[in-house]
């Protein structure tokens, strides 16, 4: 696997394939952002874009990891000390999920975000960005409620602390492309560079394949759960013999969350994957890729409930560090 | 003229009543507030203001003046230290028109509004005004333009300052009283306290009486202008021989501006108006009250090439020493 074909890996989306095919060229030194707002725990959505950073680091590049304190702050998540502490926590976590602490930086927001320049640039690209044009931005994130005026600013700080963090590629899951979008739209305005992005694809919804995995609705998986806990979720998973399913009976998409996990967190972390049978039903399958594991799924020579109990042994074995820490 | 009547002498907003009987009742070393984009030269807009904000001195308040650098920098209007200078030349125009230097206090706004606790108030704003809201104070500040996220902004930095300044009282234009009023809304959601706000008159334009003057388009009168150019402007002003002129031929209401500025600039700041005629037409016309004026006007006893001239004069009168200062 070349450089380019690394750091791509997985991703749902690259922006653009010219600008990473760049970096590819030389990426040591090179640095990737994700942020996050602090919470407790890790879940699996975060895990997920971990393994896109461990990737990336393993092809070269830096990671920085910014904890977003003042969001958190201001969605009424505790004191600055109280987040403080959870964005210390979750950094543990993040290591001991695999990230390579030599290769990584953890920044808090209010590290910069008070600065004079900042809270400046801040004010300058709003005035150089449109209502509607940040409404667009917006849309994916937070719906359903009234909008609030900090949903047309927190894009832009998300596009500024590119700036300030001086990143060479923004990382996110799905959720957050229009948001690099509008970034790559509005930094041009106080001549700042439109940064280029990845995108990590979203999981679907654990128990039923409808919609996309949430931690705040549905079942996630957490590095909080124990080995009985991923087995009572997995087991209960929905999985049918395929990567893809039929539509449900009121017409809804459904997708293979149990293949996903498989796709986007074991196989990325282990070089092979054992589905352990009994010698009377066929013995030990051994897959050195995905589109193996998916092939038999399809074909019936791999049975569900044994991918689920193969998956719950390696996410398990993906969770146990962190679970430690968090126990510690 | 007791504190109350002076205090609401001329403005054509009183928010609420209650609110400035109460600060009338004791207004001894009260404070208040209003803001500006620093520019060069203070226009006939600037000046109504400012009798007001004298008249509040005469009652006893103390007054603060904003003058908003942040705002003026991101408008493009010259570097933070060219800003400054227009400031500080603002500062002595509106000292030479009147105001009481010992009661008069002059803010940049660079001076609080890049504080952290500014910042993370403004965000908790942010966070608490829906758009619509916001959208609904810019709507007579800015339109014709495509909105852009700071035109939501702008009024919560307003609000803000309002807190930040510790003033009692907010004055402004008539254009101000929506972001007044979404001060007032949205304060008390950080947990501050509805600002008390007055509203003073906007003058008819001086050539049509048709809509407000306005300083970037139409004429305007400014404390550049010579005795020459103030007597050419006001010989070439709209001005019937009464108060309430039929509306034009489009339908467009008209007001007659040479008795707005009677009433709202020159009234306030002398005791006597003299209106010198030759013996021939009747002699000197003397009054003591802008209604007295008025009524002469409407009777015919006062012609309105005469009103002009006396207006000429005083204006004059009131605008020297600020040109005196804009020429040292």
């Amino acid at each position: 696997m070349d450089a380019y074909e690394r750091i791509t890996r997985n991703v749902s989306e690259v922006v653009t394939e010219d600008e990473v095919r760049a970096l590819a060229e030389a990426p040591d030194g090179k640095r990737a952002y994700v942020g996050y707002e602090p919470s407790g725990v890790l879940h699996i959505g975060h895990m997920l874009t971990a393994t896109k950073l461990i990737e990336l680091q393993e092809a070269g590049l830096d990671v920085t990891v910014l904890l977003a304190d003042v969001h958190a702050y201001l969605n009424d998540k505790g004191s600055f000390d109280e987040i403080r502490e959870t964005a210390e926590r979750m950094k543990e976590q993040f290591l001991a999920y695999g990230l390579d602490e030599e290769k990584t930086e953890f920044v808090l927001g209010s590290e910069f975000q008070f600065d004079r320049e900042y809270v400046l640039d801040l004010h300058a690209l709003e005035l150089n960005t449109t209502l509607s044009r940040a409404e667009r931005a917006m849309a994916e994130i937070k719906s359903g409620e009234s909008a609030k005026v900090s949903q047309a600013v927190y894009p832009l700080m998300q596009a500024l602390d590119i700036v300030y963090l001086d990143v060479d590629l923004a990382i996110g899951g799905m959720e957050q492309r229009k948001v690099h979008m509008l970034a790559r739209d509005v930094l041009p305005a106080i001549e700042e560079e439109s940064p280029t992005c990845l995108h990590t694809p979203l999981i679907a919804d654990l128990s039923t394949g409808v919609g996309k995995m949430s931690s705040s609705t549905g079942t996630t998986i957490s590095m909080e759960d124990s080995t009985e806990d991923i087995e009572e979720k997995v087991n209960a998973a929905f999985c049918p013999p395929t990567a893809h399913p039929d539509p449900d009976d009121d017409g809804n998409d459904r997708e293979n969350p149990v293949l996903q996990i498989f796709e986007y967190h074991v196989f990325p972390r282990f070089q092979q994957v054992v589905v352990e049978r009994p010698e009377e039903y066929g013995g030990d399958l051994t897959y050195d890729d995905y589109e193996s594991l998916e092939a038999d799924l399809e074909s019936g020579e791999l049975h569900p409930m044994d991918a689920k109990t193969a998956l719950v042994s390696y996410l398990d074995e993906l969770i146990a560090p962190g679970r430690e820490k968090i126990q510690a």
